[in-house]
């Protein structure tokens, strides 16, 4: 039914969407080894694996996660005709799931979910419409020793990832402190309210000046746009921008000084309370002052959040804003259920941590994981390869045999896995056939040689250089040995 | 701005989609376990992870795979306003990625990649719109041996699952069999050829009488609906029927009588060559007769193979189908690129999969992965539960604290910790917490010794069975060799 010789066709462009990408092995290979680090930690942690498709319909989504992540969705028709979106986080479908199953899902619970993520986001370097997050969240508990434990889970992940104390740094606020501070400003009006929330979340971006005129009469940017201001009189603005500035030289430093600027605010107490609740507990987990410091200017970007919020950053490259995010929603399972079921959590933007993590070299990509290839030579039955990768994989060695397409030389093959950096070639000719022989070659030991002789300006048969003949019967033991070595 | 005292709002029903499901943890776990044991033989024959997005440009995807996932396609506009479409597998997005970076992947290239399909299909139990492949394919070799060690890979996997010979089968045969066969029996027309295809594609359902009906002049089926026929002749349609029936004791004798009834088909040799070919290359590789057979009625279903076929069922689950499947399309990279690059490999369905090894118990639920609990006793300073845990986690035993909403007996906490099949449970009430010891409880051994008490009918206090109170110091060495033991 193939039909090779049909008129020449229009060929269809191989390309990727706009704000989309493929990972390539360089990249996958890493980000698996660091999923795998993460999800041991996580398991540790009592979070147990849970998935939810990719679709849902728009009204769990919609009004979920504010203004922006609406605009951001990806809409569609149902084959019913029902309209549905694809989900921008895994956190609204995780309230959904809670409130869908309650005969399943004993309270309290803690899952995890890694999965891809949809936003119709303008596309930026760095910045895809399709990544993917990693969450582990609980629900049903109130109590602010799980938000600890996240905190501290969230210090462990670092560490794992080869990151010293000073390397990150976990930043910790608290959206009933930011109430607080409302009230004793007298910032009532709602929208006034998420006004002011989204003027100092781009404190990190624009500096303190800006942030100052943001709250005021507004300002014209760079590129000559102008930003319409929040209108705050003066003693307001001065009342955020100090509230804003603090820090101390430690948590509970940071929580007296915040204490003595939020004047007779009546969310003050609760709030007040809840930090050093929290406090307690990420002392009593052995998280450091220098792991995790309480940051007042932290908003985080989603409506939904109604207590502790946290991110975290590496410090040796903040241009990436923050790879973690998260916080406690304890009203959003109540948009699904007739009663409120606390909830908290956090989120690892993968893409955006491996992205940061290569930029500080804390990670390198990887082209393979096969440890072995088998050369093709010339004139040699495909037979007699698999026989001896067959032997090899049997002893849990990942092997490849190199069937290209026409004949390969030798030499190119051996480039080939260079190229990869697979470490051992092994390698049977007609003669080796005959006489019940096997040629082992170490790769690294060749690459050192070549770049030896480099150094030295020398010419050496650098070819032959870590090759051995052996006999057939001592292949897996060989090369076992020279993986081990 | 939280405001609890809102006017009460509608809810939004907590619910997935038509023909979508959430996994939860009791799936899911085992689910990651078998794939990880997938993931490992994948990477033995040398394949190594990639991913690509879950959209595309719908040219990428229409026409790629047939008329059947042509239409069920989840369409939607980028927001750029270009068509574009959810990928229906992952084979075809993999073709694109060989034609996109000639650069960057080096031929010949093997790959694997796991991840969620999107079908716009009619949902039945146990038939998704949304399911999880795991592919392996190698581009760049028209050798094949290649297509031998997926066959062989594909064996692996079935062994790893816990199949035993028998329990399992492979079955294969090649498009240009097929081929040979149509033109042996004069059927020209591609639409007439495409229309025996999916007959005989229909076999393991309908049975040979109906196929036979259906290639002549057709049949009424069960619910009274006319089914067109092909209209063949009797002599093709005996030819047909002949071939798809053929079995024999070996791969070897089915295809010396498969040879007898292609006459002098243009494509008999080609295709004998490559069946001869492959199988030589299955016994190298130690692949058994029991294991993997020819089987002259496999079609598969999708338009873009061109040589072997192949799948994979479970003989105690037949009412699943094939859980693997594949082949060789050596023409489907060359809708991208002006090259053909020859290409093979099989995709692994895991819901399928899952699902009829459920069925047949070589997969139970699992609902944690959690080893201990720790029990909040009533008025214990949940610092002092964290330190605990912190303890125990430090040591990699994963662990969870129970923070529940608000006061939750013990026993309560038990029975959640036994439902869920937690092993052990730590106790720290005021007097242990005075004393420095702590309490730990197997909680499977209470289980064991509940079970013999209503073996036996009688009555202890099985309460404290299997409960024993340590020095605090002892906590990790304790509950290792619990662990263990």
């Amino acid at each position: 039914m193939t039909n090779t010789d049909a008129p020449k066709k229009t060929l269809v462009a191989p390309r990727t969407l706009k704000g989309f990408r493929d990972l390539l092995p360089g990249d996958m290979i890493p980000r698996n080894e660091i999923v795998g680090k993460i999800k041991t930690i996580y398991e540790k942690y009592g979070f147990v694996p849970l998935d939810t498709p990719s679709l849902e319909h728009l009204e769990t989504l919609i009004g979920a996660g504010g203004e922006e992540t609406n605009k951001e969705l990806f809409r569609l028709a149902s084959p019913e005709g029902d309209p549905i979106a694809m989900r921008f986080d895994l956190t609204v479908p995780f309230a959904r799931l809670i409130a869908q199953y309650p005969d399943q899902l004993a309270l309290p619970f803690r899952r995890y979910q890694i999965g891809a993520v949809y936003r119709a986001d303008k596309p930026d370097p760095g910045r895809y419409r399709q990544f993917v997050q990693f969450d582990i969240d609980a629900a049903g508990s109130a109590s602010l020793a799980i938000d600890a434990e996240i905190i501290a889970a969230m210090t462990e992940v670092m560490r794992a990832l080869g990151l010293g104390v000073g390397e990150y740094q976990i930043r910790i606020n608290n959206r009933k402190l930011v109430n607080a501070l409302l009230e004793a400003n007298n910032i009532a009006d709602a929208d006034t309210q998420k006004h002011v929330l989204r003027v100092i979340d781009k404190l990190g971006k624009v500096g303190l000046a800006n942030v100052e005129r943001e709250l005021g009469a507004g300002r014209v940017d760079d590129s000559g746009d102008t930003i319409r201001g929040v209108g705050l009189e003066r003693a307001a603005i001065d009342g955020v921008l100090a509230f804003i500035g603090v820090k101390a030289v430690s948590r509970s430093a940071t929580l007296d000084a915040l204490a003595c600027l939020l004047g007779e605010a009546p969310t003050r107490e609760a709030a007040l309370a809840e930090m050093t609740e929290l406090n307690a507990a990420l002392t009593a987990l052995g998280v450091g002052e220098a792991e995790a410091v309480l940051d007042p200017s932290l908003m985080r970007g989603l409506d939904y959040y109604t207590g502790p919020v946290f991110e975290a950053v590496l410090t040796g490259a903040p241009e990436f804003g923050s790879v973690m995010g998260g916080g406690r929603y304890d009203q959003l399972v109540a948009r699904f259920l007739d009663q409120p079921i606390p909830a908290t959590g956090v989120s690892i933007g993968i893409d955006r941590l491996m992205a940061a993590l290569f930029q500080i070299g804390k990670c390198a990509k990887t082209q393979t994981l096969t440890k072995v290839l088998v050369v093709a030579m010339a004139g040699m039955p495909p037979v007699e390869l698999l026989k001896l990768a067959a032997e090899l994989r049997a002893a849990g060695i990942q092997t490849e045999v190199f069937f290209g397409a026409g004949k390969t030389s030798m030499k190119n093959q051996l480039s080939a896995a260079n190229a990869k950096d697979i470490p051992i070639a092994v390698i049977m000719g007609e003669d080796e056939l005959k006489a019940g022989t096997v040629s082992v070659k170490d790769l690294r030991a060749g690459k050192e040689a070549r770049a030896a002789i480099q150094d030295r300006g020398e010419y050496t048969k650098a070819g032959k250089s870590g090759q051995v003949t052996i006999q057939r019967s001592e292949l897996v033991q060989k090369v076992s040995e020279m993986l081990a070595g």
